[in-house]
C-alpha cells in the first residue's frame, strides 16, 4: 500500500516520501525493505538509525530521515496499520454440514458455523458472528453481531454475549459457580447455580478462561474489558468497563471490580469485595479487602504500592536488621549492667 | 409452590401464612412478590424490613413478619429450595446419532450421550449419566451412575469415576503426569505415566481443571470433595473426603491431602507432603512442608495464620522500624562515643 | 520379560539371578512378585528389606540380595523399563470417517486422525503423528513426525510444531496474544496478532496450557523443553532448550527464558525480561527484573534464594523484633531522660 494512502486510513500525516510502497508491518529489528515499522517507546528511537524498514510510524517530535507516518499515538496507529496491511481472512458465511444446529436456534445473516459446532435449542447468534469448529452453544444462549468464538469455546445455558466479543480457544462461559451448603454431617450439598453470565460489547476473553454463572442473578463483564488467558471469574462477580485482567488472575465470588481497573498477572481477589475504578494491582498481589478508587496496591495482603516497595527493600535486609538489633541490645546491656533486658 | 408444601420437602417449620405461593428463589435485594428469599448471615437481617419477597428462609431466632420457613441451617434449606423450585431440565435418554460410541462400550439405562461425544473401547457409563456434547471418554474408562459431564470434558484411558460426580466444562481427568528422567547429557526423557485417576462418589470438578494420572498406581480424589476451576492436581496425589480446593490451587505430585481440608484460592502445595485433616490454608499460601491436622496456615513459606497476620502487619511498617533502629544506633553511639558500632 | 534381556535393552548390568521373569513396574511399597521396582533416592533403600518385588533397579553401591539391574542412573533406567514393559498401544494409522480433513491438507504416512478431528486448509501433519479425537488444526499449521496431540488440543493458524512433540489434552497453541492499544478515549483497540508459535522437537506441553502467538514474528519453545499443566506463555516469549516450567507458571509477553531453566509451580515472570541459562526459581516466585544465568531466586520480588530463606525466617519473628525494638527505645530513653526519641 502506498504510504500516503495508508496515512489517510490511519489519520496520520506523512513526512518525507509518501509514494513509497509498504507491504508488511514488522518490529524495528526484524524489518526489511518494504516493511513498515513503528516507535512508540523512546528507548527504541536510536534503532531508527539501523532499521532496514522502508517507513516508520513515529511521534512528530522524533527526527528520522525515513518516510514517516506522524501521530501522537504511534502504538494505536501501529495497531490499525496491522489491521490494514494484514486483514485477517474471515471465514465464509454458512453452516458446515457436520454442525448440529437445533431447528429452534436463530442464526443472523452471514453467520459462519464451523465443523462439529453445536448450537442448542432457542439459541440466537447475531449477524456475521463466527463460530469456529467445536464451539458449543448451550440452549437459550444469546450472542450479538460480529463476534468471533474460537474453537473449543463453551457457552453454557442462557448466557448472553454482546456484539464484537472475541473469545479465544477453550474458554468456558457460564460454568456452575462454586456454591455448596454444608449439611449437619459436614458434607457439602450443591447449590444449583441458576443465574447466568452477561458479557457486554467489545469484550475480549482469553484462552482457557473460566467465567462462572451466578447462583442467582448475573455474573457481569463490562463493555470493552479485556481478559487474558487462564483467568478465573467467580459467580456473581461484576466487572466494569475498559478493565484489564492479565493472565491467571483469579476473582472470587460476588466481588465488584470497577471501570478502568488493571489487575496484573496472577493477582488474586477475595470474594464479596469492592475494587474501585482505576485501581491498579501489580503482579501476584493478593487482595483480601476493599480497595478505593485510584489506588495502586501490591503484596499479600495488598498494601499501597509505594509502601510495599519500601517494605520489600527492607525485607531483603531483615537478617542484617536482626543482627544490628541484637548488637544494640548487647551495648545497652553493657550500659545498664544491673538491669537485664526484659 | 405453596409454602407449607415446600416446608415439608425441606424439613422446615412454617411461621406465619403457610398458604402463600412462591415460584422462584431470589437474593434478598432482588426479590419481588412471589419470590422466596433467605437470610443465612446476620448482616442481612436488617434487609428483611425492605425486601419485597413473599417469604423467607430464616433461623428460628430471627424475627420477621414475613411468612417464614424456619431451620437452623438456612443456607442448606436455600440450596434445597433452589433445587425444588428450579429443577434443572435433564437431557433425555439416548445417544445422539452423531456420537461415536465404540461397540464394546457399555452404557447403562437412561444414559444421555450428546452430539460429537466419543466413548472409547470397553468404556462403561453408569445409568442415567449425562455426557454433554463433545465429551471424550478414552478406552477403558469407568463412570458411575447419575454423573454429569459437561461439554469439552476429557477423561483419559482407564480412569474411574464414582457416582453422582459432576464435571464442569473443559476439565481434563487423567492427563499424563509431569515425569521425566534426566539422561547423562542433561536432556529429559519421558517416564510413561501408566497409572490412572480414581474419583470417588459425589465429587465436583470445576471447569478447566487438570488432574494428572499417576506414574504408577493411582491419583485419588475422595468422596464429596469439591474442586473449583483451573485447579492443578499432580500425579499420584491423594486427596481425602469432603475437602475443598478453591480456584487455581495447585498441588504437586505425590502429596497427600486429608479429609475436610480447605485450600483457598491460588494456594500452592509442594510435592511429596502430607497435609493433615481439617487443615485450612488461606488464599495464595505456599506450602513447602508437612502441615499437621487442624492447623490454619498462611503466607509463603506457610506459617501459622495468627503469626502470619501479626508479621504481615509489621511488614507494612518495616521502613519505620528501620528508621527507629538507625536512630537508636545513633543515640547509643552518642552515649558511648569511644566505641563505634560494629 | 527375562531380567537379563531387559538389562540388555536398558544398558544395565545384572547382579544376581538374571533368569527371573518380570512383567510389570511398580513402586517399592506396592510391588508384588513378578514386579520390577527401583530405588533412585537413598531414603528408600531400607524398604528393599521388605519389598515383595522380584527384582530392582539400583545404583551399584546399593547392597541387596534381590536380583538387580545396576546403573548409575536408576531413575532413567526406570523410565525406560516402564516403556519396555508397558508399551503404550499406538492408535492405528488412518483417518476416522467422521474427521474433517481439508483436501489441501497433507498427511504423512501412518498418521492417525481420530473422530471429529479437524485439519484445516494447507496444514501438514508428519508421518506417524497421532491426532486424538477432537483435535483442531487450523489452516496452514505444520506438525512434525511422531507427535501425539491428545483430545481437545487446538493449534491455531500457521503455527509450527517439530517432531516427537507431545501435547496433553485441551492445550491451546497460538491463541491471540494479549495486545491492545489505548485510544484517546481510554478504550482498548485490539492489535491483530499476526505472528505464530514455533515449537521445537521433543517438547512436551501439559493439559490446558495456553501459548499465545506473537503480535509480529514468533513465540518460541526450545528443543526438549517440558511444560506442565495450566501454564501461560505470553506472546513473543522465547524459551530455550531443556527448560522446565512447572504447573501454573505464567510468563508475560516478550520475555526470553534461557536453556536448562527451572521455574517451579506458580512462578510468575514479568514481560520484556531476560532469564539466563540454568536459572532456578522456587515455587510462587515473582520475577520483576532480569535474572543472571545460574542464579537461584525466590520470593516476590525475587531475590537470591539463600537471602530469601534467611529473611523469611526473620519475617516469622517480626512481632518479636518489634517488641524488642520498643523495649530498647524505652531503656535508651531512661538513659537519656532529657532527650525524647525523635
Amino acid at each position: 500500500m502506498i504510504l500516503r494512502d495508508l496515512a489517510g486510513r490511519l489519520g496520520c500525516e506523512v513526512r518525507g516520501d509518501g509514494a513509497v510502497d509498504v507491504v508488511r508491518v514488522r518490529g524495528i529489528d526484524d524489518a526489511e525493505p518494504g516493511d513498515l515499522t513503528f516507535v512508540s517507546n523512546a528507548r527504541y528511537v536510536p534503532r531508527l538509525a539501523t532499521t532496514r524498514a522502508t517507513a516508520v510510524i513515529v511521534s512528530p517530535d522524533v527526527p528520522t530521515p525515513l518516510p514517516s507516518l506522524l501521530t501522537r499515538n504511534p502504538y494505536l496507529a501501529f495497531a490499525r496499520a496491522v489491521e490494514a496491511l494484514h486483514p485477517s481472512p474471515r471465514p465464509e458465511a454458512g453452516v458446515h454440514p457436520s454442525a448440529v444446529v437445533d431447528p429452534t436456534a436463530v442464526l443472523g445473516a452471514g453467520v459462519h458455523v464451523g465443523p462439529f459446532a453445536v448450537v442448542g435449542r432457542a439459541a440466537r447468534v447475531g449477524a456475521r458472528t463466527v463460530l469456529h469448529p467445536h464451539v458449543v452453544i448451550y440452549p437459550g444462549v444469546e450472542i450479538g453481531e460480529d463476534c468471533v468464538l474460537h474453537s473449543g469455546v463453551q457457552v453454557r445455558e442462557a448466557c448472553r454475549l454482546g456484539s464484537r466479543v472475541v473469545v479465544q480457544n477453550g474458554a468456558v462461559i457460564g460454568s456452575d459457580g462454586f456454591g455448596f451448603a454444608k449439611d449437619d454431617a459436614g458434607r457439602y450439598e450443591k447449590i444449583p447455580q441458576i443465574g447466568i453470565v452477561v458479557i457486554a460489547d467489545d469484550v475480549e476473553i482469553g484462552a482457557l478462561v473460566a467465567i462462572d454463572r451466578a447462583a442467582l442473578g448475573e455474573t457481569r463483564i463490562g463493555r470493552g474489558t479485556k481478559i487474558d488467558n487462564l483467568v478465573q471469574v467467580g459467580h456473581s462477580v461484576s466487572i466494569g468497563a475498559d478493565t484489564v485482567l492479565a493472565g491467571q488472575v483469579g476473582i472470587a465470588g460476588s466481588t465488584r471490580v470497577g471501570d478502568r481497573v488493571t489487575l496484573a498477572g496472577q493477582v488474586g481477589v477475595a470474594g464479596h469485595l469492592t475494587i474501585g475504578d482505576g485501581v491498579i494491582a501489580t503482579a501476584q498481589t493478593g487482595i483480601p479487602s476493599d480497595v478505593k478508587a485510584g489506588q495502586i496496591v501490591s503484596g499479600y495482603p495488598a498494601i499501597d504500592n509505594r509502601g510495599w516497595l519500601k517494605s520489600s527493600a527492607v525485607f531483603a535486609k531483615l537478617p542484617e536488621l536482626q543482627r544490628r538489633l541484637r548488637e544494640l541490645e548487647r551495648r545497652v546491656a553493657d550500659l545498664l549492667p544491673g538491669k537485664p533486658p526484659t
